[in-house]
């Protein structure tokens, strides 16, 4: 049996999970990153993950021939280095050199977006599709492009910023200077601004957060029917863009925003409908992520797996 | 000596060229389309045009591989159909079919923006740049994306429709139903549109163009300065979600409003740097397009050293 070993690396959990060549998860270890212990530690905490993941299996260790590991960004695929990332508080940490050290094993290095849309066009909601846009509504937007099977990393590794895309030129500031940016009304920091905007509180005891805005919303509270009326709406213009650009196959959710379902989904499809060539829409889907907690780790393997074919060629 | 044809299908003109495999052009036909004599006629003045061409490079027939064309469309590359297009009132033409039985070589069918766009990456502005993103300032706003040297086309042919990427989403309405695109700011009809909203006429006698706005514009009229910083920043605008999602090397610019110089670049960089990402600009270059005329042409003929050496394979 050969396997891969795909790990998911985040600013929570580290998910390690043993990948077949067909996708199939053999093996699987989910444990709390403890970010705070710093990137030693953690990276320790990585190579335990991996060898817990292994023993779950059942299969001998020669038996994984590569490590992938889908991290946050920005990072360096060339040099096998995180260059920072705000999680996990790391600042250029070689992590594909500490990881051999200590795995003896082949490691290849993508950012976690990019992994996970790469699992979700393996076998997930997008398989056998062309070309695969993955949209990220966690606290921020998130984009990730697969076309034939490829992940698609721009000129220097920065595309698919869709959180960045203006839907709105005369909308609020960000922090580094563009106006009225998707991020802005469809992330979980989006929602909660534009709750503060038109004075939606929680109710006492609660926490303000997406999730209690939408049970306030389904519970038919109308300024919470708003705020996900406008971030609905906002999302079907960033995606009309989007969509004109790279005319994807299929696009898929993920995400903790993207679980409000109707409320956000019902004005994000009336306005696409409303504005998209008829041309672009023929034949594109939309779906949900199918993945779930396993796509990062599974698209790490997939990218592990890519690399040993491409290398034997 | 081994050399193909490359054609450009306008609505205007017909041009052809003998183009060896470094991007050379050896001989050069151009005339009139006469698109309104109908589709049989044009089909015999591509072949005359070719044949023409063929003729001045002073070489043998026999050593012409393949003839690649640029046309409008939508156009479907694997049954040499072109589908429609309104500059030469097509419907349904059999393009590949017609001249292959006229010409007795392999032809080769791509729209006339990604031609164009593949032309630029080879020999022009783009030459040995990653991801290459060419925009074309004409009657309307397109886009050519070429990625490591191959034409982008999505999963159904129809990506990188950038003048219909959203700048302001409460802007006029356009014919389909879209509003606020950057076609209606940044394209010939949209300079026309501005002017008009804002009560800005041609002097006596002249046409009601961007070339006479853009004269005016330069004598130090208000208006017309004003016409030209809306289209300038509106693209800034799109061109910031373009660069975020795609992440190019470089952007190319064409068409007779980006002859229009400074008075539109200037506000348009002026967004461009207040709205993006650093991480984003880093490296990313704007250029004109080299190319000129040949464009189309060299790009088709790409098209086909491209095919006929994927076919060898």
């Amino acid at each position: 049996m050969r396997t891969v070993i795909g790990v998911d690396l985040g600013g929570t959990n580290i998910l390690s999970a043993v990948v077949n060549e067909q996708g199939e998860i053999l093996g699987k270890d989910k444990r709390p990153t403890l970010a705070k212990l710093g990137a030693t530690k953690v990276m320790l905490r990585i190579a335990d993950s991996v060898h817990a993941a292994s023993k779950e299996s059942g299969l001998p260790w020669s038996s994984h021939l590569a490590v992938g590991i889908g991290s946050p960004g920005p990072l360096d695929q060339n040099t096998g280095i995180v260059i920072y990332t705000p999680n996990l508080n790391w600042h250029n940490v070689p992590i594909v050199d500490i990881l051999q050290k200590k795995l003896h094993k082949p490691i290849y290095l993508e950012n976690d977006a990019n992994a996970a849309t790469l699992g979700e066009s393996w076998v997930g909601a997008g398989k056998d599709e062309k070309v695969v846009f993955c949209v990220t509504l966690g606290t921020g937007v998130g984009g990730g492009l697969v076309i034939d099977g490829k992940i698609y990393h721009g000129a220097t590794g920065v595309s698919n910023h869709l959180g960045h895309v203006i839907v709105d030129p005369d909308g609020p500031k960000s922090s580094y200077g563009n106006k009225g940016i998707l991020e802005q009304y469809a992330s979980a920091l989006g929602i909660v601004r534009l709750a503060k905007e038109i004075g939606l509180k929680p109710p006492t005891g609660q926490k303000t957060t997406p999730k209690t805005f939408k049970e306030m919303a389904l519970d038919g509270n109308v300024k919470a029917k708003k705020v996900f009326e406008t971030a609905g709406r906002m999302l079907g213009i960033g995606l009309t863009s989007a969509i004109h650009l790279l005319n994807p196959s299929v696009i898929i959710f993920s995400g903790g925003v993207s679980h409000a379902g109707n409320i956000l989904f019902k004005p994000m499809y009336k306005e696409i409908n409303a504005r998209c060539f008829k041309t672009h829409l023929k034949g594109l889907k939309f779906r949900m992520a199918k993945l779930g907690d396993n796509m990062g780790a599974v698209g790490a393997a997939r990218l592990a797996w890519q690399a040993l074919n491409s290398s034997k060629k």
